[in-house]
């Protein structure tokens, strides 16, 4: 039997080939290479793959052939770079570092480093409609529930209550709850759905999916800020008390460090639950405790 | 019979309606009012809406369905949109009005104008993926080629080259060429094709249609050149001479405006050949003659 953390790696291991099969430097695209070594950069910048595996991981539980979830696994790691980059630019988070390296518009200047954003949110939508394994259904619902959780009312929407709360000191619960939903939650969840999707999961089941993710995402989001006030640079990888700093709302700035790791219990509790009515569903619940139990 | 006028403005009409349609403020996005808003001031903007002319203009002349058009006609003003926004922003072009108007980054800041941009670039896969009157097989097929058109090997592509081409001094014709096709030649080139789709025109006939938009594009944009240094800022709407101002290579300062002027009406000539293959190509003759007469 493969253990949790060789399946892990095996995920993760597909993602990285996906990843660099799709966005290679050809003779034809010559004159784009500094865009396509800036989209790589950024792309191979790391990170946990937490998304992908998600896809992978609901694909397997569910039953599907690990092959359909490759398009879309691919896909959402674009998509969540594509927001890094544009996250980073002046303009926005104005961060120099991304995961220990320069961020994309250090390296590559700021003009270069959105136009790299921008065609990394297309591409996902090509790799899927060009994708073999696929039906033509099953692309068309992956891109629909995708586009909507990369856009106004998904992940974009989310940073601009965001970047709208910064100006208000009167950000509750609901708001925060509202602004992680789709910040974080909405990009993890439909990693679950599109792997069900691979599946050819019922649509009650894409459902509990979803509702699994967004649990996962809120659980995720809550020990993000717990760790910001809790842990230090070195374990962390990031500076600490940057949000007391910025002065942003969080769920220990309204609960404190104790009701906020109560309410993430109670979250993942919330999450465990959704798994019950997943037939396989061993992976996705070691994954879940491991991302819960995270130090950075 | 519908004159040439009528119909052009009857396809303008569908398209205004259906970019209200799909980008409305309601109650449940009501935390995302201003990002909606910051859309729908550079959507709003007007411009020509040429790019969905052409898709309407396709779909008719082969004989399509209208209605089928409808989803792929406003997607390719969202992708021109969201292009426009991003062009404006300070770290690219830096342009401060655009149509007239305060460009989106003065309007609503930087940081929205390039989120607005972003939900911009993927709403329109949404708006195909959940249209009533296309088939999964033309969805898949629209989706494969406008995400194609609008990428590292499209249109950013071609931004791209523009911005490394500010740097060189050797940009000779070849160059100018393959930038022209990728930054205005493949949004133009896949209108025509999306327009063939939705009528569901054989591979042979897409190809045509593709032919004849690159054919377009370029002339298009060497008529652009040309008004550059012929017209005057009133003509125009816009400064005059901003070419030779910053330098660039342009078919003016390749060959000369007579020249250029010979190779624009070649092209022409191409691509009303092109047309000769199309059934009912009045109306697209008479926007070709449009277009390549016009004065701004």
């Amino acid at each position: 039997m493969i253990s949790f953390k060789e399946k892990l790696a095996g995920y993760i291991g597909y993602t990285e080939k996906a990843l660099e099969k799709y966005n290679q430097h050809t003779a034809e695209n010559e004159a784009q290479k500094n865009l396509i070594e800036a989209m790589n950069y950024s792309l191979e910048a790391g990170g946990k793959r937490i998304r992908p595996a998600l896809v992978y991981g609901f694909c397997e539980a569910l039953g599907g052939d690990l092959r359909k979830a490759e398009a879309p696994a691919a896909a959402i790691e674009m998509i969540h770079t594509f927001s890094l980059i544009h996250d980073d630019l002046p303009a926005m988070d104005d961060d120099d570092y991304r995961r220990g390296k320069p961020s994309c518009h250090k390296a590559y200047g700021e003009a270069m480093a959105i136009l790299a954003g921008d065609a990394l949110s297309v591409l996902p939508f090509e790799i899927i409609a060009d994708d073999t394994a696929l039906t033509a259904e099953q692309k068309v619902k992956i891109i629909s529930v995708l586009a909507k959780a990369v856009g106004k009312d998904g992940m974009i929407g989310g940073q601009v209550i965001d970047m709208e709360n910064e100006e208000r000191d009167d950000v509750d619960a609901d708001n925060l709850r509202n602004m992680y939903r789709c910040k974080t939650g909405q990009l993890i969840a439909v990693s679950c759905v599109m792997g069900g999707i691979c599946a050819g999961a019922s649509d009650l089941v894409l459902g509990i999916a979803a509702e699994y993710g967004f649990r996962l995402g809120l659980a995720f989001q809550i020990i993000d800020d717990i760790l910001d006030v809790t842990s230090t640079t070195e374990e962390l990888g990031k500076p600490v008390g940057s949000d007391e700093e910025e002065n942003k709302t969080t769920f220990v700035t309204l609960y404190g460090v104790e009701r906020a790791r109560e309410i993430a219990d109670e979250v993942t509790a919330e999450a465990m639950e959704c798994l019950d009515k997943i037939e396989n569903s061993s992976f996705l619940r070691e994954l879940t405790e491991m991302l819960l139990r995270r130090k950075k």
